[in-house]
Protein backbone atom coordinates (compact mmCIF):
# COMPACT_ATOMS: atom_id res chain seq x y z
CA UNK A 1 0.00 0.00 0.00
CA UNK A 2 2.93 2.41 0.97
CA UNK A 3 4.84 1.60 -1.89
CA UNK A 4 2.33 1.93 -3.91
CA UNK A 5 1.88 5.41 -2.68
CA UNK A 6 4.88 6.13 -2.98
CA UNK A 7 5.19 5.10 -6.68
CA UNK A 8 2.51 7.24 -7.61
CA UNK A 9 4.67 10.28 -5.50
CA UNK A 10 7.91 9.21 -7.96
CA UNK A 11 5.98 9.38 -11.14
CA UNK A 12 4.38 12.70 -10.12
CA UNK A 13 7.33 14.49 -9.68
CA UNK A 14 9.84 14.26 -12.06
CA UNK A 15 12.56 16.11 -10.61
CA UNK A 16 14.17 18.12 -13.90
CA UNK A 17 10.35 19.35 -14.55
CA UNK A 18 10.49 20.33 -11.49
CA UNK A 19 13.87 22.41 -11.34
CA UNK A 20 13.06 23.86 -14.45
CA UNK A 21 9.86 24.78 -13.03
CA UNK A 22 11.04 26.06 -10.21
CA UNK A 23 13.95 27.72 -12.42
CA UNK A 24 11.28 30.18 -14.17
CA UNK A 25 8.90 31.11 -11.35
CA UNK A 26 11.42 32.23 -9.02
CA UNK A 27 12.76 34.45 -12.71
CA UNK A 28 9.63 35.75 -13.21
CA UNK A 29 8.18 36.60 -9.91
CA UNK A 30 11.67 38.29 -9.51
CA UNK A 31 10.64 40.14 -12.99
CA UNK A 32 7.54 41.20 -10.94
CA UNK A 33 9.25 41.99 -8.18
CA UNK A 34 10.99 44.63 -10.43
CA UNK A 35 7.91 46.25 -11.28
CA UNK A 36 8.17 47.65 -7.53
CA UNK A 37 11.15 49.42 -8.15
CA UNK A 38 10.61 50.88 -11.33
CA UNK A 39 7.10 52.21 -9.96
CA UNK A 40 9.24 53.49 -6.41
CA UNK A 41 11.90 55.28 -9.28
CA UNK A 42 8.81 56.76 -11.59
CA UNK A 43 7.37 58.23 -8.13
CA UNK A 44 10.24 59.86 -6.80
CA UNK A 45 11.84 61.28 -10.14
CA UNK A 46 8.26 62.42 -11.32
CA UNK A 47 7.59 63.25 -7.50
CA UNK A 48 4.03 61.82 -7.57
CA UNK A 49 3.22 60.25 -4.27
CA UNK A 50 0.24 58.18 -2.80
CA UNK A 51 0.65 58.85 1.03
CA UNK A 52 1.14 62.03 2.88
CA UNK A 53 3.80 60.82 5.09
CA UNK A 54 5.82 60.12 2.00
CA UNK A 55 5.83 63.79 0.52
CA UNK A 56 6.88 65.25 4.30
CA UNK A 57 10.61 65.59 3.12
CA UNK A 58 9.38 68.31 0.53
CA UNK A 59 8.50 70.49 3.60
CA UNK A 60 5.14 70.75 5.34
CA UNK A 61 1.31 72.17 4.22
CA UNK A 62 0.88 73.23 0.63
CA UNK A 63 4.23 72.53 -0.42
CA UNK A 64 4.00 68.78 0.11
CA UNK A 65 0.72 68.29 -0.90
CA UNK A 66 1.53 69.15 -4.46
CA UNK A 67 3.32 65.95 -4.80
CA UNK A 68 -0.08 63.96 -3.55
CA UNK A 69 -0.69 63.31 -7.19
CA UNK A 70 -1.41 60.98 -9.71
CA UNK A 71 1.50 60.57 -12.91
CA UNK A 72 0.77 58.78 -16.23
CA UNK A 73 4.40 57.31 -15.89
CA UNK A 74 3.33 55.77 -12.33
CA UNK A 75 0.01 54.49 -13.58
CA UNK A 76 1.46 53.01 -16.20
CA UNK A 77 3.82 50.89 -14.11
CA UNK A 78 1.50 50.11 -11.70
CA UNK A 79 -0.86 48.65 -14.56
CA UNK A 80 1.79 47.03 -15.62
CA UNK A 81 2.49 45.81 -12.00
CA UNK A 82 -1.14 44.78 -11.52
CA UNK A 83 -1.38 42.59 -14.86
CA UNK A 84 1.55 40.99 -13.53
CA UNK A 85 -0.19 39.97 -10.83
CA UNK A 86 -3.12 38.92 -12.82
CA UNK A 87 -1.13 36.55 -14.77
CA UNK A 88 1.54 35.14 -12.55
CA UNK A 89 -0.60 34.24 -9.77
CA UNK A 90 -2.37 31.35 -12.31
CA UNK A 91 0.80 30.31 -13.76
CA UNK A 92 2.08 30.00 -9.93
CA UNK A 93 -0.69 27.54 -9.40
CA UNK A 94 -1.57 25.93 -12.88
CA UNK A 95 2.42 25.73 -13.22
CA UNK A 96 3.07 24.04 -10.04
CA UNK A 97 0.07 21.42 -10.61
CA UNK A 98 1.35 21.14 -14.22
CA UNK A 99 5.07 20.41 -13.12
CA UNK A 100 3.86 17.36 -11.18
CA UNK A 101 1.35 16.18 -13.79
CA UNK A 102 4.34 14.19 -15.23
CA UNK A 103 4.51 15.81 -18.35
CA UNK A 104 7.47 15.26 -20.64
CA UNK A 105 10.77 17.40 -19.60
CA UNK A 106 10.94 19.62 -23.20
CA UNK A 107 7.32 20.25 -23.73
CA UNK A 108 7.46 21.51 -19.85
CA UNK A 109 10.54 23.52 -20.80
CA UNK A 110 8.89 24.93 -23.34
CA UNK A 111 5.88 25.89 -21.54
CA UNK A 112 8.07 27.87 -18.80
CA UNK A 113 10.02 29.86 -21.51
CA UNK A 114 7.50 30.74 -23.83
CA UNK A 115 5.83 31.72 -20.96
CA UNK A 116 8.45 33.89 -19.35
CA UNK A 117 9.61 35.02 -22.47
CA UNK A 118 5.82 36.44 -23.14
CA UNK A 119 5.73 38.27 -19.74
CA UNK A 120 8.88 40.11 -20.48
CA UNK A 121 7.94 40.81 -23.62
CA UNK A 122 4.74 42.10 -22.07
CA UNK A 123 6.56 44.68 -19.58
CA UNK A 124 8.76 45.90 -22.22
CA UNK A 125 5.62 46.47 -24.26
CA UNK A 126 4.07 48.62 -21.67
CA UNK A 127 6.61 50.10 -20.26
CA UNK A 128 8.23 51.51 -23.96
CA UNK A 129 5.58 51.56 -24.97
CA UNK A 130 5.30 49.78 -27.68
CA UNK A 131 2.61 50.01 -30.55
CA UNK A 132 -0.78 47.48 -30.44
CA UNK A 133 -0.71 44.25 -30.84
CA UNK A 134 2.58 43.83 -29.17
CA UNK A 135 1.13 44.06 -25.82
CA UNK A 136 -1.78 42.72 -26.63
CA UNK A 137 -0.49 39.82 -28.42
CA UNK A 138 2.51 39.25 -25.62
CA UNK A 139 -0.34 39.14 -23.00
CA UNK A 140 -2.20 36.44 -25.29
CA UNK A 141 0.86 34.24 -25.57
CA UNK A 142 1.34 33.72 -21.83
CA UNK A 143 -2.84 33.26 -21.82
CA UNK A 144 -2.66 30.60 -23.71
CA UNK A 145 0.51 29.01 -22.50
CA UNK A 146 -1.24 28.65 -19.28
CA UNK A 147 -4.52 27.28 -20.33
CA UNK A 148 -2.39 25.08 -22.31
CA UNK A 149 -0.76 23.87 -18.59
CA UNK A 150 -4.90 23.79 -16.99
CA UNK A 151 -5.68 21.45 -19.81
CA UNK A 152 -2.70 19.02 -18.90
CA UNK A 153 -3.57 19.21 -15.29
CA UNK A 154 -7.19 18.53 -15.73
CA UNK A 155 -6.33 16.21 -18.09
CA UNK A 156 -4.21 14.06 -16.23
CA UNK A 157 -5.77 14.58 -12.33
CA UNK A 158 -9.79 15.37 -12.60
CA UNK A 159 -11.14 14.60 -9.61
CA UNK A 160 -14.39 16.56 -9.01
CA UNK B 1 16.12 7.94 8.76
CA UNK B 2 15.62 8.04 4.79
CA UNK B 3 13.00 5.37 4.83
CA UNK B 4 11.09 6.97 7.92
CA UNK B 5 11.00 10.21 6.18
CA UNK B 6 9.65 8.90 2.84
CA UNK B 7 7.21 7.02 5.41
CA UNK B 8 5.89 10.46 6.44
CA UNK B 9 5.83 12.20 2.97
CA UNK B 10 3.25 9.27 1.64
CA UNK B 11 1.10 10.08 4.93
CA UNK B 12 1.41 13.79 3.97
CA UNK B 13 0.63 13.65 0.09
CA UNK B 14 -2.66 12.06 -0.40
CA UNK B 15 -2.88 11.76 -4.13
CA UNK B 16 -7.13 11.80 -4.05
CA UNK B 17 -6.81 14.89 -1.78
CA UNK B 18 -4.17 16.27 -4.14
CA UNK B 19 -6.03 15.70 -7.15
CA UNK B 20 -9.22 17.02 -6.03
CA UNK B 21 -7.07 20.53 -4.89
CA UNK B 22 -5.27 20.65 -8.59
CA UNK B 23 -8.81 20.25 -10.35
CA UNK B 24 -10.47 22.89 -8.16
CA UNK B 25 -7.61 25.17 -8.15
CA UNK B 26 -7.37 24.93 -11.48
CA UNK B 27 -11.02 25.64 -12.40
CA UNK B 28 -10.98 28.57 -10.21
CA UNK B 29 -7.80 30.23 -11.58
CA UNK B 30 -8.95 29.69 -14.70
CA UNK B 31 -12.45 31.41 -13.87
CA UNK B 32 -10.13 34.43 -12.89
CA UNK B 33 -8.14 34.34 -16.09
CA UNK B 34 -11.75 34.90 -17.36
CA UNK B 35 -12.11 38.14 -15.71
CA UNK B 36 -9.18 39.05 -18.24
CA UNK B 37 -11.33 38.27 -21.33
CA UNK B 38 -14.42 40.39 -19.74
CA UNK B 39 -12.39 43.58 -19.15
CA UNK B 40 -11.40 42.94 -22.52
CA UNK B 41 -14.99 42.89 -23.94
CA UNK B 42 -16.16 45.29 -22.01
CA UNK B 43 -13.29 47.71 -22.90
CA UNK B 44 -13.58 47.50 -26.62
CA UNK B 45 -17.57 47.46 -26.63
CA UNK B 46 -17.48 50.76 -23.74
CA UNK B 47 -14.91 52.40 -26.13
CA UNK B 48 -12.85 52.96 -22.49
CA UNK B 49 -9.08 52.16 -22.48
CA UNK B 50 -6.00 53.05 -20.03
CA UNK B 51 -3.03 53.27 -22.18
CA UNK B 52 -2.96 56.24 -25.32
CA UNK B 53 -1.53 53.09 -27.61
CA UNK B 54 -5.05 50.95 -27.43
CA UNK B 55 -6.60 54.00 -28.50
CA UNK B 56 -4.82 54.25 -31.79
CA UNK B 57 -6.99 52.29 -34.14
CA UNK B 58 -9.71 54.95 -33.47
CA UNK B 59 -7.18 57.79 -34.93
CA UNK B 60 -4.92 60.51 -34.05
CA UNK B 61 -5.17 63.80 -31.34
CA UNK B 62 -8.64 63.75 -29.57
CA UNK B 63 -10.58 62.01 -31.90
CA UNK B 64 -8.63 58.59 -29.52
CA UNK B 65 -7.96 60.68 -27.03
CA UNK B 66 -12.04 60.09 -25.72
CA UNK B 67 -11.63 56.97 -25.41
CA UNK B 68 -8.88 57.12 -22.54
CA UNK B 69 -11.48 56.83 -20.30
CA UNK B 70 -13.03 54.97 -17.20
CA UNK B 71 -16.37 53.13 -17.79
CA UNK B 72 -18.57 51.84 -14.52
CA UNK B 73 -18.53 48.56 -16.25
CA UNK B 74 -15.18 48.03 -16.93
CA UNK B 75 -14.50 48.99 -13.48
CA UNK B 76 -16.85 46.62 -11.98
CA UNK B 77 -15.49 43.84 -13.63
CA UNK B 78 -11.70 44.75 -12.38
CA UNK B 79 -12.78 45.40 -8.71
CA UNK B 80 -14.58 41.63 -8.98
CA UNK B 81 -11.17 40.43 -10.83
CA UNK B 82 -9.13 42.65 -7.82
CA UNK B 83 -11.20 40.79 -5.50
CA UNK B 84 -10.87 37.40 -6.94
CA UNK B 85 -6.90 38.23 -6.25
CA UNK B 86 -7.51 39.20 -2.79
CA UNK B 87 -9.17 35.67 -2.05
CA UNK B 88 -7.84 33.19 -4.26
CA UNK B 89 -4.39 33.84 -3.64
CA UNK B 90 -4.20 32.79 0.06
CA UNK B 91 -6.97 30.03 -1.01
CA UNK B 92 -4.03 28.91 -3.77
CA UNK B 93 -1.42 28.64 -0.83
CA UNK B 94 -3.41 27.82 2.45
CA UNK B 95 -5.22 25.40 0.11
CA UNK B 96 -2.23 23.66 -1.18
CA UNK B 97 -0.59 23.41 2.30
CA UNK B 98 -4.14 21.96 3.99
CA UNK B 99 -4.16 19.14 0.90
CA UNK B 100 -0.67 18.60 2.55
CA UNK B 101 -1.71 18.10 5.88
CA UNK B 102 -3.88 15.23 5.48
CA UNK B 103 -7.71 15.92 5.81
CA UNK B 104 -9.89 13.63 4.97
CA UNK B 105 -10.88 12.92 1.37
CA UNK B 106 -14.61 14.13 2.03
CA UNK B 107 -13.65 17.10 4.39
CA UNK B 108 -10.92 18.11 1.76
CA UNK B 109 -13.73 18.04 -1.31
CA UNK B 110 -16.39 19.77 1.05
CA UNK B 111 -14.18 22.96 1.46
CA UNK B 112 -12.72 22.89 -2.17
CA UNK B 113 -16.02 22.40 -4.02
CA UNK B 114 -18.14 25.18 -1.58
CA UNK B 115 -14.86 27.90 -2.21
CA UNK B 116 -15.23 27.14 -5.82
CA UNK B 117 -18.77 27.83 -5.83
CA UNK B 118 -18.72 30.45 -3.47
CA UNK B 119 -16.40 32.38 -5.81
CA UNK B 120 -18.45 31.52 -9.28
CA UNK B 121 -22.07 32.94 -7.00
CA UNK B 122 -19.38 35.91 -6.10
CA UNK B 123 -18.60 36.52 -9.80
CA UNK B 124 -22.13 36.17 -10.90
CA UNK B 125 -23.31 38.54 -7.94
CA UNK B 126 -20.67 41.07 -8.98
CA UNK B 127 -21.30 41.14 -12.86
CA UNK B 128 -25.24 41.05 -13.06
CA UNK B 129 -25.39 42.54 -10.49
CA UNK B 130 -27.27 40.84 -7.66
CA UNK B 131 -28.40 42.86 -4.90
CA UNK B 132 -26.89 42.50 -1.64
CA UNK B 133 -26.12 40.74 0.28
CA UNK B 134 -26.00 38.36 -2.17
CA UNK B 135 -22.26 38.84 -3.21
CA UNK B 136 -21.55 39.66 0.27
CA UNK B 137 -22.24 36.44 1.56
CA UNK B 138 -20.39 34.67 -1.47
CA UNK B 139 -17.47 36.40 -0.34
CA UNK B 140 -17.88 35.61 3.27
CA UNK B 141 -18.31 31.87 2.51
CA UNK B 142 -15.34 31.59 0.50
CA UNK B 143 -13.57 33.24 3.16
CA UNK B 144 -14.62 31.23 6.22
CA UNK B 145 -13.49 28.13 4.08
CA UNK B 146 -10.14 29.32 3.66
CA UNK B 147 -9.87 30.05 7.74
CA UNK B 148 -11.28 26.58 8.37
CA UNK B 149 -8.31 25.36 5.80
CA UNK B 150 -5.79 27.48 7.77
CA UNK B 151 -6.97 26.49 11.06
CA UNK B 152 -6.40 22.65 10.21
CA UNK B 153 -3.14 23.67 8.70
CA UNK B 154 -1.80 25.46 11.59
CA UNK B 155 -3.33 23.02 13.67
CA UNK B 156 -1.51 19.99 11.88
CA UNK B 157 1.89 21.85 11.48
CA UNK B 158 2.57 24.40 13.33
CA UNK B 159 6.18 25.69 13.67
CA UNK B 160 6.79 28.69 14.92
CA UNK C 1 16.07 4.17 -10.47
CA UNK C 2 12.90 4.57 -8.32
CA UNK C 3 14.47 4.31 -5.12
CA UNK C 4 17.11 7.14 -6.70
CA UNK C 5 14.35 9.63 -7.17
CA UNK C 6 12.87 8.70 -3.91
CA UNK C 7 15.81 9.40 -2.20
CA UNK C 8 16.26 12.62 -3.87
CA UNK C 9 12.49 13.28 -2.87
CA UNK C 10 13.52 12.87 0.74
CA UNK C 11 16.58 14.96 0.39
CA UNK C 12 14.24 17.45 -1.36
CA UNK C 13 11.22 17.91 1.42
CA UNK C 14 13.01 17.99 5.00
CA UNK C 15 9.53 18.22 6.86
CA UNK C 16 10.66 20.77 9.28
CA UNK C 17 11.55 23.13 7.17
CA UNK C 18 8.28 22.57 5.29
CA UNK C 19 6.16 22.87 8.11
CA UNK C 20 7.62 26.42 9.00
CA UNK C 21 7.19 27.43 5.83
CA UNK C 22 3.79 26.02 6.29
CA UNK C 23 3.11 28.23 9.53
CA UNK C 24 4.37 31.39 8.14
CA UNK C 25 2.54 31.24 4.85
CA UNK C 26 -0.60 30.64 6.44
CA UNK C 27 0.11 33.47 9.08
CA UNK C 28 1.38 35.86 6.55
CA UNK C 29 -1.91 35.37 4.45
CA UNK C 30 -4.19 35.15 6.82
CA UNK C 31 -2.72 38.70 7.97
CA UNK C 32 -3.50 39.57 4.04
CA UNK C 33 -7.04 38.51 4.47
CA UNK C 34 -7.31 40.71 7.86
CA UNK C 35 -7.45 43.52 5.15
CA UNK C 36 -10.46 42.48 3.25
CA UNK C 37 -12.14 42.92 6.73
CA UNK C 38 -10.39 46.21 7.47
CA UNK C 39 -11.35 47.46 4.22
CA UNK C 40 -14.85 46.83 4.92
CA UNK C 41 -14.78 48.20 8.57
CA UNK C 42 -13.60 52.01 6.94
CA UNK C 43 -15.95 51.52 4.32
CA UNK C 44 -19.12 51.28 6.59
CA UNK C 45 -17.82 53.25 9.18
CA UNK C 46 -16.69 56.34 6.49
CA UNK C 47 -20.21 55.92 4.95
CA UNK C 48 -18.03 55.01 1.59
CA UNK C 49 -18.19 52.15 -1.19
CA UNK C 50 -17.58 51.30 -4.45
CA UNK C 51 -20.75 49.48 -5.95
CA UNK C 52 -25.03 51.36 -6.05
CA UNK C 53 -26.12 47.97 -4.39
CA UNK C 54 -23.97 48.38 -1.70
CA UNK C 55 -25.67 51.41 -0.94
CA UNK C 56 -29.09 50.60 -1.19
CA UNK C 57 -29.86 50.47 2.47
CA UNK C 58 -29.20 54.05 2.72
CA UNK C 59 -32.38 54.46 0.16
CA UNK C 60 -32.95 55.36 -3.16
CA UNK C 61 -31.55 57.83 -5.77
CA UNK C 62 -29.28 60.65 -4.57
CA UNK C 63 -29.40 60.07 -0.94
CA UNK C 64 -27.84 56.92 -1.59
CA UNK C 65 -25.59 58.67 -4.65
CA UNK C 66 -23.67 60.72 -2.11
CA UNK C 67 -21.59 57.25 -0.76
CA UNK C 68 -20.31 55.78 -3.54
CA UNK C 69 -17.14 57.79 -3.36
CA UNK C 70 -13.56 56.98 -2.02
CA UNK C 71 -12.49 57.77 1.15
CA UNK C 72 -8.81 58.37 2.10
CA UNK C 73 -8.26 56.08 4.79
CA UNK C 74 -10.44 53.48 2.20
CA UNK C 75 -8.06 53.91 -0.10
CA UNK C 76 -5.16 53.44 2.38
CA UNK C 77 -6.25 50.21 3.93
CA UNK C 78 -6.37 49.23 -0.16
CA UNK C 79 -2.91 50.23 -1.08
CA UNK C 80 -1.93 48.64 1.69
CA UNK C 81 -3.98 45.18 0.43
CA UNK C 82 -2.31 45.43 -2.78
CA UNK C 83 0.87 45.67 -1.74
CA UNK C 84 0.43 42.79 0.32
CA UNK C 85 0.01 40.87 -2.75
CA UNK C 86 2.69 42.27 -4.61
CA UNK C 87 4.79 40.98 -2.18
CA UNK C 88 3.52 37.87 -0.88
CA UNK C 89 2.61 36.25 -3.85
CA UNK C 90 6.18 36.12 -3.96
CA UNK C 91 7.11 34.83 -0.68
CA UNK C 92 4.14 32.13 -1.50
CA UNK C 93 6.02 30.60 -4.55
CA UNK C 94 9.82 31.98 -4.18
CA UNK C 95 9.50 30.50 -0.58
CA UNK C 96 7.73 27.23 -1.74
CA UNK C 97 10.52 26.09 -3.93
CA UNK C 98 13.16 27.15 -1.47
CA UNK C 99 11.70 25.30 1.21
CA UNK C 100 11.81 22.38 -1.00
CA UNK C 101 15.67 23.35 -1.95
CA UNK C 102 16.95 22.17 1.23
CA UNK C 103 18.21 24.67 3.58
CA UNK C 104 19.42 24.59 6.83
CA UNK C 105 16.12 25.11 9.42
CA UNK C 106 17.75 27.61 11.33
CA UNK C 107 18.55 29.46 8.33
CA UNK C 108 14.98 28.81 6.79
CA UNK C 109 13.22 30.00 10.08
CA UNK C 110 15.28 33.50 10.32
CA UNK C 111 13.97 33.84 6.29
CA UNK C 112 10.62 33.52 7.39
CA UNK C 113 10.56 35.18 10.63
CA UNK C 114 11.81 38.09 9.64
CA UNK C 115 9.71 38.30 6.53
CA UNK C 116 6.69 37.97 8.22
CA UNK C 117 7.49 40.45 10.91
CA UNK C 118 8.40 42.74 8.59
CA UNK C 119 4.88 42.70 6.67
CA UNK C 120 3.21 42.81 9.86
CA UNK C 121 5.27 46.11 10.83
CA UNK C 122 4.80 47.45 6.99
CA UNK C 123 0.90 46.93 7.92
CA UNK C 124 1.07 48.78 11.28
CA UNK C 125 3.32 51.31 9.39
CA UNK C 126 0.43 52.12 6.56
CA UNK C 127 -2.49 52.14 8.75
CA UNK C 128 -1.26 54.13 12.12
CA UNK C 129 0.85 55.55 9.53
CA UNK C 130 4.43 55.96 10.61
CA UNK C 131 6.31 58.06 9.61
CA UNK C 132 8.78 57.37 6.68
CA UNK C 133 11.29 55.76 6.06
CA UNK C 134 9.05 53.48 8.22
CA UNK C 135 7.11 51.65 6.06
CA UNK C 136 9.87 51.87 3.33
CA UNK C 137 12.35 50.44 5.76
CA UNK C 138 9.73 47.17 6.19
CA UNK C 139 9.00 46.76 2.99
CA UNK C 140 12.63 46.95 1.49
CA UNK C 141 13.58 43.73 4.65
CA UNK C 142 10.67 41.80 3.15
CA UNK C 143 12.13 42.41 0.20
CA UNK C 144 15.43 41.39 0.79
CA UNK C 145 14.19 38.50 2.08
CA UNK C 146 12.17 37.23 -0.87
CA UNK C 147 15.50 38.06 -3.00
CA UNK C 148 17.95 36.04 -0.65
CA UNK C 149 15.55 33.31 -1.07
CA UNK C 150 15.24 33.74 -5.13
CA UNK C 151 18.86 33.20 -4.67
CA UNK C 152 19.10 29.81 -3.02
CA UNK C 153 16.27 28.53 -5.08
CA UNK C 154 18.19 29.07 -8.23
CA UNK C 155 21.61 28.17 -7.07
CA UNK C 156 20.23 24.80 -5.56
CA UNK C 157 18.39 24.04 -8.85
CA UNK C 158 18.56 26.09 -12.17
CA UNK C 159 17.73 24.45 -14.90
CA UNK C 160 17.11 26.88 -18.18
Amino acid sequence: MRSGEMAKMTQLIDNEVFQAYATYTTIILLKMMLMSLITAYFRITRKAFANPEDTASFGKGESAKKYLRTDPDVERVRRGHLNDLENIVPFLGIGLLYALSGPELSTALLHFRIFTGARIVHTFAYLIPLPQPGRGLSWAVGYAVTISMAYKVLKTSLYL
